[in-house]
């Protein structure tokens, strides 16, 4: 979001867009994250003290653990009858992210803001507001916010913080410049808690969660500088946890100092895998995840695939292990 | 370190004690951990900035994580010679805390200047800079570099930002304030990389660490909002973590949503057990921390026990279960 980057970037059509539209549709991805729901719910802020009347989508439901957020009751699952005339997607690499809630059908024919920080965007919009340079989808939207002088309450701080904390492991992660840290410091003097943000966004997880972590943590696989492992429907049962995340296990294998790339596998119900990917600086599993269908950064991205485990292990692992030889003899020439 | 509070504060005589010594010998904790470490080297280089030629002593070796640190290699573990004429403690939450470095029989009659975060600080110096608001030791020390206004440069940044980042855990603790973003920006600003102090002081560890970590996990013992682990000597021989730390465990219990405190129980050599403790917000356990010997805030504290894990344990959990009972029924009492 640097001025020299930002001059080619359509902030003007956005925000003529954002000004025009009177019955906004947003959309935010399947599976939300924190990103996703604080896009989601601040930009409805945003059009409502704009004057508008916007309906919030999103094919699945927020996440407990994001229910301190404000009027995150007010997220759909199922688009109502009415008429739109634009749509707004947030934090989706590509139309499919959506899901469900975006009928093609019925919407394929208004305009459509995308507004997103993934480097895998597709660029699918009328409008594509997308800033890779961005450390999350809020980061963006306050961008907007500031540009179209909305006032920042309590709410609308809130909402914005998730996404850059949860985004960015709260200031961990390589993509934190002080202009991220600047606008984190002016969320939490508008009001935004940060210590509530981090815990229940971030932190908290069931007991079933670290005994699912444990159990993936004791079934981590090192090859060289490739570390992966796997979660079974089984262990979901024999730990009861409910959630649909990895626990953080595949977080704790990138954090080994041997490890330069790590993936996990998580079976999913209706035989698909979940395949998790990270890789430390320098390094890119973005190329990996768009590859097999999927997207992301180039710390951390994911796709989905359908077969079982050990499937998606022999697809997965080799172009893995390429990418690693790839990159490792990239950084070799380069010194 | 707001103003109300710091009035009472001695900051004038801790400045006057600063630029009358000539040769200060300044010490941190044994085993230091990074606001041990970094406070340390910023208080050496705030000295070297007045133009003294200060005694860098730590009990234990600077651990190799924090070896990015600026002139970390002229810390020493054997006091030489010479004469000094004001001894600064840091981080220490009591005389013993200095361990060898800190002999009486040569030092007891200079000025001891003690700074210092900790609530169960004894105010054993002659000076006594105490600040339980603060959530580092280099946050006090930042406070004198600013008002000593001695020049923030890159090396100085990253000593002070180190033990902000360490000791907040990347500002997730409940003592993030907002002023403490501020200083934080601050210091990235000045040049300190808050990334590689993320990773290198926090995030980073071996392989063998997360073993560790998978062992203690599935030793997770839980009691209605109590949990705790151990970790045997045992433990780091099968898996090859040469660290003295618990891998993390303490604070993966404590993230559990259903627990209010936890505690493990580390085994170390001549006998003797390491006890970390900690609390979810509300909830203390410096106070049985302090009763047994030990030390801390309230939300994290520890103590030394001699004798096996066992007896640790049959000494330990009755006091943190009477704790939390007694804690659980005044927060109940409150509503």
């Amino acid at each position: 979001m640097k001025t020299s980057k930002t001059t080619s970037l359509p902030w003007n059509e956005a925000l003529r867009a954002l000004q025009q539209g009177r019955s906004p549709l947003v959309i935010t991805h399947r599976s939300p994250d924190g990103d996703a729901v604080g896009s989601l719910l601040a930009m409805g802020l945003l059009l409502k003290a704009l004057g508008r009347r916007p309906t919030l989508a999103c094919q699945d439901p927020v996440p407990t653990r994001f229910h301190y957020l404000p009027h995150h009751q007010e997220v759909v699952s199922e688009v109502p009858e009415g008429s739109f005339d634009l749509v707004i997607s947030l934090d989706c690499s590509d139309r499919e992210r959506m899901g469900q809630v975006y009928d093609a059908d019925r919407l394929a024919s208004l305009p459509l803001l995308n507004i997103d920080h993934h480097v895998t965007n597709l660029n699918f919009g009328t409008v594509n507001l997308v800033v890779p340079t961005a450390a999350s989808t809020t980061q963006i939207i306050y961008e907007l916010v500031q540009r179209l002088s909305v006032p920042l309450d309590v709410p609308l701080a809130t909402c914005l913080l998730t996404g850059l904390v949860t985004d960015t492991l709260a200031f961990r992660t390589a993509n934190v410049t002080p202009q991220v840290m600047e606008i984190a410091l002016r969320l939490i003097r508008a009001g935004a808690s940060l210590y509530t943000i981090v815990q229940r966004g971030l932190v908290e997880q069931p007991l079933s969660a670290l005994r699912l972590l444990a159990v993936g943590l004791s079934r981590m696989q090192v090859e060289g500088h490739l570390a992966w492992s796997e979660v079974r429907l089984a262990d979901r049962e024999a730990t009861g946890y409910q959630g649909d995340s990895d626990a953080g296990l595949v977080g704790r294998l990138i954090s080994a100092e041997e490890i330069r790339i790590a993936a996990v596998f998580k079976e999913v119900k209706d035989g698909r895998v979940e395949i998790s990917m990270r890789a430390a600086p320098g390094y890119d599993v973005s190329g990996v995840a768009l590859r097999l269908g999927g997207g992301g950064h180039p710390a951390a991205a994911g796709c989905t695939l359908n077969g079982s485990l050990e499937a998606a292990k022999a697809r997965v692992l080799p172009l893995l292990r390429a990418a690693l030889a790839e990159q490792e003899d990239g950084r070799h020439s380069e010194h």
